[in-house]
């Protein structure tokens, strides 16, 4: 992670609220797994909560009720392709980070990797699965954060399903306000 | 609604998934009150299932438990200002609609009004609280949606915290993935 600095912990809601497509790393006996996520929120500010559904006929579901242990990466928009191979093959039966040309690198905190390719990585126990069994939704905490300074204004991907993204594109400044969102 | 129509409710998930600053509408006693919210997910395809967080310092968050309704409507960037100013006063003291010049709209199932300068419109019932008291977070289900069928690509707003939001700029069509995200 020579190219990453820490993020602190409290800035890690402005990296997920505006909606970004996700890869969910985990990693069972070694073997890392990765899938793309769009259904995600912030709960809480600090420590940063994060709550997120995986559906249950995801290989990656098992892995993560069982390791409650992940990463969430953001990709910019030159993993598109990437991002979408990995949502249209399982883990159970293909190594994505060698079929798809992902580089996993280690963790500071957790045993699932994090993806060199990705501008952030957001390191994340699961602290509570009181909704796993009716809605898959899991309640993780971040516990350590990483950004490349020198992505500036990354071109997240934003998925308005049946395959339709967009990026970011005009940028306002408005009053910052009083209430959180 | 005379320029709306309704949206079948599997097609709710493509505008919320985005990651869209919403504007939350609720209702007591026939007074409307409305917050920004940018902590949201989907939680489920059919029926439309999200969950939204409601910080209980708000004081939409008494009113959407005791009522139990609400509805989430979606504006586009020409609302930035109202929207902004929506979460720098609170409904307590101030009658948002009248102030900032929004207009309200019986909705056809709950009693929180839609806002018809927003381009979507979700009726939502609360159907789970069980996260409530240690997250302030609600599983709504969306019942009735309606869309503004003029609006091909509404320039929705996304929070980055601090006063950023931006905008949507290029669109990408990628392979649909089999699996949902």
């Amino acid at each position: 992670m020579t190219t990453k600095k820490e993020l602190p912990l409290s800035q890690v809601y402005g990296l997920l609220e505006p909606g970004p497509v996700v890869l969910l790393t985990t990693a069972r006996a070694g073997q890392p797994n990765v899938m793309p996520m769009s259904w995600h929120t912030m709960l809480e500010f600090m420590p940063p909560l994060v709550g997120c559904v995986v559906s249950s006929q995801n290989y990656t579901f098992g892995i993560l009720r069982r390791t409650g242990e992940c990463v969430i990466n953001i990709p910019a928009v030159e993993l598109a392709k990437k991002m979408v191979a990995c949502g249209n093959a399982s883990g159970k039966t293909v190594d994505k980070f060698k079929t798809y040309g992902l580089t996993p690198v280690s963790a500071a905190l957790v045993q699932a990797p994090l993806i060199a390719e990705c501008f952030a990585n957001l390191e994340c126990k699961v602290v509570d699965r009181k909704l796993v069994t009716k809605y898959n939704f899991f309640v993780l905490e971040v516990i350590q954060a990483w950004i490349d300074p020198r992505r500036k204004r990354p071109q997240t991907l934003h998925h308005h399903g049946q395959g339709i993204f967009t990026v970011p594109g005009r940028t306002l400044k408005l009053p910052s306000p009083k209430t959180s969102f």
